[in-house]
């Protein structure tokens, strides 16, 4: 299980070679039974190996060049938070490390990378400590060392604060560190701007800087484009890597798709066809971006679009085009005369595609409950969040509600 | 790799048992990258068993009492359609044979039914001829024999008349037959009512009726309600069935999703979320129909959706509740408050899902082409398609959709 | 103030001219200020004349052939219910008198012909007593008599019985009459199908039969065709007329569009633009309708839309069409090179108009109270409604949405 | 015909008052059939005064406290371009005299003050000559000084530089000037910014500065507040008005509706209600703008709902409300006891009115030409502008929106 001779990824990109990353573990593996939305965390990694092995193969064989372990969110503290039991049942250092060797092993399929993975805390959210948040990381690090990962990549940080601290402790391991916030182009949580965090980014110590998560497409290509100003304008340069959800989220307020009243489970009109995702990999490319991947809805036919659209740089297809022919042509072979007349690029490269809910609005109004940058709400526990405490939220939820929404009048004789 | 213990199907609906079918095999795996969307047939069963192994395990754990064999669209003509090369390759025998052996194995490791599957041919669009589409069905069935099916699905299927010859042919081997047709409230592609077909099957044999694909699941809830009146009217009677799309599609037509613009590579807008999935099933148990499961579209937490919804009437949950508490509360453990104010039932129950797409408008105009009843383009061939063939059919497609869409006009002076 | 040359309508419609009705006078004059929402009573022409002159005079300019008298629901018992002073300020005798003689100026400035109008009252909704409701029409039938009205109109009825006996009270003043329910596709309030309806209007006395107001073009259209089915299959004949809402309404349910959210301060998003009013025009014609008119949202210029687009089978455009070339041809006058290639039929044929408004949804969900044939609630009264009442309403209101909507939960414990 | 005591607008806004002007003349006069779109010159003041007069009345009753001469686009070179007969029938000065004896006619009955209006020529577009240019404005002011007009308002322009040269013609007569150009937040089309532009006009000589046109409410209040930045940055004051569109146009670029495909004849879905109209009016208060009025879409009720909304501001109802209870509470006088339900604010606050056109999107894209600075194609003439010119123009968009839209591809062999 040792590194593969194309491990190296600062050689590759210096070299000037498109990486393509994964997709989104959890959403993908939530849809398939095997994670729970909520928690969001990978014990599927020890209970479940067979089907996270399945979902790696898949984006291997749709392009992906990196094997990324799936270990999100994969910290002692979040497998223990509020009620979360995986700590107890596995521990961090058993999911951690069955996620490494599912990667390896897929990768060693296909020549592909490997790389571990640390995301926030909630022990930053808790306690702003820069020592007990690092703890977290290190533990985790171990892991990925004892499994010989080829390169790490920090990721969904809301504050940059917590992602330097990862960046400086990843690199105490001499690793290569692909650092990524979840932020987009309003900046961080506490109003540092894409550029200025970038900048943090980079002089920490990440040779790979770039956003993941919480904003569709469009939104991420933007934010790095921000970030690369901002890198440009301070005389730094690094790489720029991008992995954005795969939903439309033009809605989003400066918390991403979370604040979006369908987060996590109505989603579904949001999710992006293959050719937007053959959009974003070209509008990622001429942005200067050479890291391109997904998260979050990413499933594997949206990385093959990637790949595709990406084929003449690249020089080649991938192995999963063996049953896509690019832009529709596959409908060469349908039964209906009508639908034949769709294998075309121009057909779905303009098609508007509707959503067949005509009861339903285009963009909906996020959640604004304030409370990002450190109110007392957004500590976290170990103990099982009560009914009492859901209702209580549900009844603050109504109340933020009711003012965009309709209430019964108490009306006054003789106010008409 | 004997029938299990819970095999007669008909017993279990006699003694008034819901049973629960699986998803959408073509899409799912069109989606992770073993089924080529155009042809669609299944020879990932011989390529690539162990996807298809995992995807019919998650529609095991999601609650699925009956393993499908993935033989759709695995007749010998279909499989050497229009260049399809899977039958030279691999041969139709050998496709039907490994599906039926991954659907027996995973079968097996939860107690649930086999059941074989023949659907529509090229042949019956082509010659029309009794005799050659028979004989299609026949080939298929010898290996449904040898393998010992718990009972046949004859499916998707436009013109009942197709669809009689189909359960007349299942039923000399002595087989249960459930019969679906892939339409809607309309009727057959001849105008034959949901009623009359569903007259015409029982009497053919068939002791399950009901539709499957090509229609959204109130259209299909629907339909299966005109064919219950159908048998009623004539003193007939049959257990009900009902498999639709897991997508929205109130503005098709006749011929359903297919004449869709979205169909194949833009339907994304249009999934269903799990919460419809949990109407779909009330709505179907309510109208009478007690075998519920789902067809293209239709991914493993559909199929969860669904045991969860009738898990009061089945007397437990699925496997795969494990990773998923009922109606949100899982978010009983999300980080911010905010989410966890969405664990309830009524916030996703009344949840009317935006898409992120103000540019697309809600619903869409469906392909007219009005050659469905036998026009000559429906003909089918063994060669492939050429791209002159796609050229002329494209430009024929442009010239009707220039009636609903500009085009640059000829004006004459003084014809204003 | 003789009746014109032109004045026999029934000659008129024998020889197969298509008579152009007018548009909406209450939602028009609503807009400019001289009519009050919720009551909807025409006392505006005695207490602003000129205001409701200017506004007939727009229509006869538009191309209609019918000045209307503005007398809807101008019956005694609707000017004195819940509160409204017009009774008793001014008298329905004068407000009825005021109209007519409006009309005959104005009809007189383009040779056209001069209706009286009556519709339904509040005395049938309360009493379903045939005397005292034809003591309504009666009191107004003899203002119309004096003023020697070409014909009548009797209108706006949701129960087919009201209208004939509408129908029999105007017949006995030797009157031509042209009898229009309010009713869609589904028939009258009490499930009386169109077709019947038409034929009871027919044997009751009415010349002409038709719909008029609560649903949008299409849906008025459809429910003539099945009004002339009805009086085809009854051996009957009758000439048509058709007076369509100017709002797009393909939600609506049974009652029309009384029972929309938007009704009647929110319509906006749904009014009909020119090109709509083409498309109704031609529909209406090819469906055999030869009186075409509009009512509520019809303005000014989508009369002359109407009148454009049967110029041909009528010999000539209206005077208005002085200020309107056909099809957007004015804009051969624009400054703006991008928009004078507007100036063209393909372009506004084809145009799908959108809101502008990302945040709303295309259809919303008529109000259900089902109260429709007879409830307590549907009594009429003279006193003011209350606060009090108001109140109660509202509440009752909120209680039906909620099920459709959000509510704050109770969970107890263990619930999840 | 003195200007009456009330006439110095200057004396009121310094002393706080909240002054409302009128609204849209030219769509609303084209709806009722007196202007025609395309030139949109206001020939019907000779024509059809007593039309004009009647609306004029109309917003007089809804609460305008300015009748403003309908003189929009009465410029000499402006009412003989491309084709346009009124120059040559009329002549500028008959039509800008007529135009001001029916505003001070209609402004004596009620009290109100009497504003002459210049806007932008087709002589600026074509020479970009100050002299020239001026000359034009000077033709129209020997007009207003002759009726006495109480103040000026220069308007519509889509350049500053013109709008300049408009202020120091304007100013050479004496009279107090509100200049308001149609920009949005992205400044002048030679990119002048909002807040540089109002620093301009002021330095001109301006007293009142602002937008009208060409975007929506949210848009124009946001354009005002950069100006009045602008105007604060650089030590100047001015008195802030703003007059936008009747239409919601949040999808416009640079050059406003014009470039919408729904301009000038689908913008019905977009006309704002009179709940829009209300938050408007306290939007502009909020920011600071004292003179609030509309443009093209405004009607009388909107401009009445503005009253009404700052009634307590102002210490009384519009005269029109005496047929409007605010906030829908006329209702209560409902026969049905369901939208008796709505006669209260919350309901009316909350509604996301539905536009009943589920095949519309909710945005469009405009036209994007990128020619507003001064490209040969904007040039004016004298002549008609003929059909061969349309085509070409018709044939040019089309190649512009097929980049975005579906056209016959030519695929070659082997391509697949």
């Amino acid at each position: 299980m040792a590194p593969t001779k194309k491990a190296n990824i600062l050689d590759r990109l210096n070299n000037g070679e498109v990486i393509i990353g994964d997709g989104g573990y959890v959403f993908a593996l939530e849809k398939r039974g095997y994670v729970k939305a909520g928690p969001w965390t990978p014990e599927a990694t020890v209970e479940y190996p067979d089907a996270v092995k399945q979902l790696a193969r898949e984006f291997l064989r749709a392009g992906s060049d990196v094997m990324q372990a799936f270990t999100f969110y994969a910290s002692d503290d979040k497998l223990e938070n509020r009620g979360n039991k995986a700590q107890e049942t596995h521990s961090g250092r058993k999911i951690n490390d069955a996620a490494c060797k599912i990667a390896r092993d897929v990768a060693n399929e296909g020549d592909a990378m490997v790389a571990g993975g640390v995301c926030q805390t909630p022990t930053y959210l808790t306690t702003q400590d820069e020592g007990k948040v690092r703890e977290e990381f290190r533990k985790q690090m171990e892991v990925f060392v004892d499994n010989q990962v080829d390169f790490m990549i920090a990721e969904y940080f809301e504050h940059v604060e917590e992602a330097v601290w990862a960046v400086k402790c990843l690199k105490e391991f001499n690793v290569t560190v692909a650092a990524n916030l979840c932020i987009g182009p309003e900046g961080d949580l506490h109003g540092v701007t894409p550029g200025d965090c970038a900048v943090q980014l980079v002089n920490a110590g990440a040779e790979i800087v770039g956003v993941n998560c919480h904003f569709d497409p469009p939104t991420c290509i933007e934010t790095v484009r921000l970030m690369k100003q901002g890198l440009e304008k301070a005389g730094l340069s690094a790489h720029l890597m991008v992995q954005p959800l795969g939903f439309m989220t033009p809605d989003c307020g400066k918390q991403g798709f979370i604040d979006l009243p369908e987060f996590p489970f109505g989603l579904e009109p949001r999710i992006i066809t293959r050719w937007d995702a053959h959009k974003f990999a070209r509008d990622a490319y001429d942005a200067g971006v050479r890291y391109i991947g997904g998260c979050c809805g990413f499933e594997p036919y949206h990385i093959r679009a990637v790949a595709e659209e990406l084929a003449k740089e690249r020089g080649h297809n991938p192995a999963g085009s063996e049953k896509h022919d690019s832009w529709g042509q596959g409908l060469y072979l349908h039964t209906k005369p009508w639908v034949r007349a769709r294998a075309h690029r121009e057909y779905w490269e303009n098609l508007k595609p509707s959503s067949g809910r005509p009861f339903c609005s285009a963009l909906s109004t996020p959640s604004q409950w304030g409370v990002t940058a450190g109110d007392e709400l957004l500590k976290q526990q170990k103990g099982e969040t009560s009914c009492e405490e859901i209702n209580k939220l549900a009844q603050h939820s109504c109340k933020i509600k009711q003012i965009e929404s309709t209430e019964v009048p108490t009306l006054t004789e003789g106010g008409h």
